[in-house]
């Protein structure tokens, strides 16, 4: 029997909570193991799994997988049930359009590293900063959704772009204050996924590392 | 009859040079359409194609698609010959593993509008910040080459990864002046990738739309 897959993680990651929320989707059981990203010794302790020493990396079938993004295509294609993206390969590309356009065009522009380093060049510019890529980013979102959303961010479907939107928002509501009036698309989806338990399990809140209230 | 498909590129944009590259690897012939990003004009007209505003946008098979990593997809699956991905799920996620980590981990911190905005904020920072995080992104890349490179990013055959290496090595060394000494082997894929008239006719100088020396 294979070794139980781990998962190197931590509580307030984005790229950490996709993964999470694919495994959750996939009903894979794993061992969390929580990194502190600020803590320069466990950095260097993971630094051999992956050089860029980032979160999530998936410990699974003898393999050592990072980049969330990567990691959620090999689930989706060694345990395709529930698939993570839809069949056709325009709704496939439509997905995927809308998932990179968070991974690629938002997320990195408002990650704990980018805003502290601003926030240091000038107090209060990391907050101006992440706040206008997101709201930049969120703008074109809504666009897209509406364009392609039913119930879900492509059609009725979960799919790798739903699994990229919680963490994004939660970020723009509970670290940046945004104001996601603008947004009505993005807020009805995020709610809706908010209700479903494999996206619960899977929010910052409820990791063993999360800080405690 | 399909209709030839429609490119909307800018010549300097490292994702639209990856759907270039991706295309002439299918050897799929296709118009190209020149679009000046910091052209407020243009950049209305082609809203409705892509409402994040960016390039590439790919027409094809009556789609419009966005965002270079779901159109290269789209097109491995389409035009499956030859295959942008390695054929072993394993490969397959140390390909996009790379791929990703320049998509996502550098490209978004280094481009034009980050490096504007942050040189208009104090003369100088954006010249320090992209080559920050170019540096940082490239070491970490070193350090997974020397894992699974071969001739080309992941071993011998030529993959998504190889499609995402040249535009930021092009930004590295001609925008902002990357000491390459440390990177010995994205140097060597580098310079063994730009040897291909696929990478030749993709790359940014020979676009329509480069400016004429």
């Amino acid at each position: 029997m294979a070794a139980k897959p781990i998962l190197y993680s931590s509580w307030s990651s984005g790229c950490s909570s996709r993964v999470r929320t694919a495994l959750a989707l996939k009903k894979i059981d794993y061992e969390y193991q929580p990194v502190n990203l600020l803590n320069k010794q466990k950095e260097q302790e993971f630094h051999g799994n992956n050089p860029a020493e980032k979160v999530p990396i998936l410990k699974i079938n003898g393999l050592t997988l990072t980049e969330s993004m990567a990691i959620i295509e090999y689930l989706d294609e060694i345990y395709p049930d529930p698939p993570l993206l839809p069949k056709e390969p325009e709704l496939k590309a439509r997905a995927r359009a809308i998932a990179f356009h968070i991974a690629s065009n938002i997320q990195p522009l408002q990650n704990k590293p980018i805003y502290l380093m601003l926030n240091e060049k000038e107090p209060g510019y990391g907050d101006f900063w992440c706040q206008h890529f997101i709201s930049k980013g969120f703008k074109a979102l809504e666009e897209l959704l509406q364009m392609h959303s039913g119930d879900f961010c492509v059609g009725n479907q979960i799919s790798i772009a739903d699994i990229c939107l919680p963490s994004i928002v939660y970020n723009a509501i509970e670290k940046y204050h945004v104001d996601m009036t603008p947004y009505p698309i993005i807020t009805r989806i995020s709610n809706k996924l908010a209700e479903l338990p494999e996206f619960q399990v899977a929010h910052p809140n409820n990791q063993p590392d999360a800080p405690k209230n």
